[in-house]
């Protein structure tokens, strides 16, 4: 694999949604990194709390502050308020790159599956909601458990990087590669990202059959 | 993960649309196996020189011969032809396993993405036409090349297997297993296979990045 990618060690990464287990998941991995890192949530005293117990250079304000202040900003609010939320803060997010990581996923006893989505995905949903970002997925299959677990060291996995922009692209792929023992892979265009965000429930699936925190790597790359 | 499979050394295999790139390397492979395979297709005649071509106990016959004869089918037809073909052949797979890999994919200058399809995915298709089948969805990311290519003695990758029947999927992890390097894993139900098959689309777009036949490998199982 070409390893010709920009150096992101300076970077700030803004989490949107970062109080949840995902988003938490990855700014401790960041912070772990070097990087600073803004935890945003609707509420700024909740985001706050979550920093606080991070550790490293990670500070929590509202959604709104941290994607104007960060340098690239991620998503991992829940499906339900995605495009409400991505409207409300389509100034402050215009000109960045925006790393879209939300699975729209239903549950049922059956388990998981994909819900449909009239863009074709939320990262395409992203786009269209914010037409002055240039929006990237990536980030899908990582595991909330294992990012948050301290004995941890490295995970496993290699992050899928989909976009349309090539210099957006190569620095999500960086940054994926800030996290220890994590790879970013591109995966395609934005129209391909529908399939990569509902893997996700045949992740779940497998997690169930065999009691596992299951990833993916990609082979002969 | 857990080996508890079933016994599948025995177990002949058909291959309708066997003359196709993609159906010749499975071909080739579980013959390789030691495994009886029936290559089908609509001309005996081409069916014949294909299986001739393959050494090990490949056969060739028309499609509905190898549909009727084989103890397991696998369906690597186009997608074009997929309905139409299934529906005239449903008395001979009734009680049968029968395992799709079709991909429906279209092509345009940026590449491949998913085609809609109307029952969700080309094996919820498959399980619809033919009611009386046991439909798993496997082998959609085996590469042909790397499949047809006698220097290469084994696949790097893990075959994702959906369906909704236990002792089925079983059967069709045990038949992945047969190809030496590849593991069988279970990936779900087929309400979950459609964003599987729209996955080959993904991988096409690494290839071309990375010059390679990209595979998975599920981690952590």
């Amino acid at each position: 694999m070409s390893t010709d990618l920009p150096d992101v060690s300076g970077i700030s990464i803004g989490i949107l949604g970062g109080t949840g287990d995902q988003g938490k998941g990855l700014a401790r991995r960041f912070a772990l990194a070097g990087n600073p890192v803004l935890i945003g949530s609707r509420s700024a005293e909740r985001a706050q709390e979550a920093a606080a117990g991070l550790g490293g250079q990670v500070s929590g304000a509202d959604n709104a502050t941290v994607a104007a202040e960060a340098d690239v900003v991620i998503v991992a609010i829940p499906w339900d308020g995605h495009r409400s939320t991505l409207e409300s803060l389509r100034a402050e997010l215009a000109g960045k790159i925006v790393i879209d990581c939300v699975n729209p996923l239903g549950f049922d006893k059956q388990g998981a599956y994909a819900l449909p989505v009239e863009e074709g995905s939320a990262a395409q949903q992203a786009a269209a909601v914010l037409p002055d970002s240039r929006v990237v997925a990536a980030f899908h299959h990582v595991s909330a458990v294992l990012l948050l677990d301290p004995e941890v060291e490295e995970i496993d996995l290699d992050v899928l990087v989909l976009g349309d922009d090539r210099e957006a692209t190569d620095t999500v792929q960086a940054l994926a590669a800030r996290i220890n023992g994590v790879r970013g892979v591109y995966g395609g265009r934005l129209r391909n990202a529908h399939q990569i965000e509902a893997l996700t429930a045949n992740l779940i699936s497998i997690n169930r059959r065999y009691k596992a925190h299951a990833g993916l790597r990609v082979t002969d790359v």
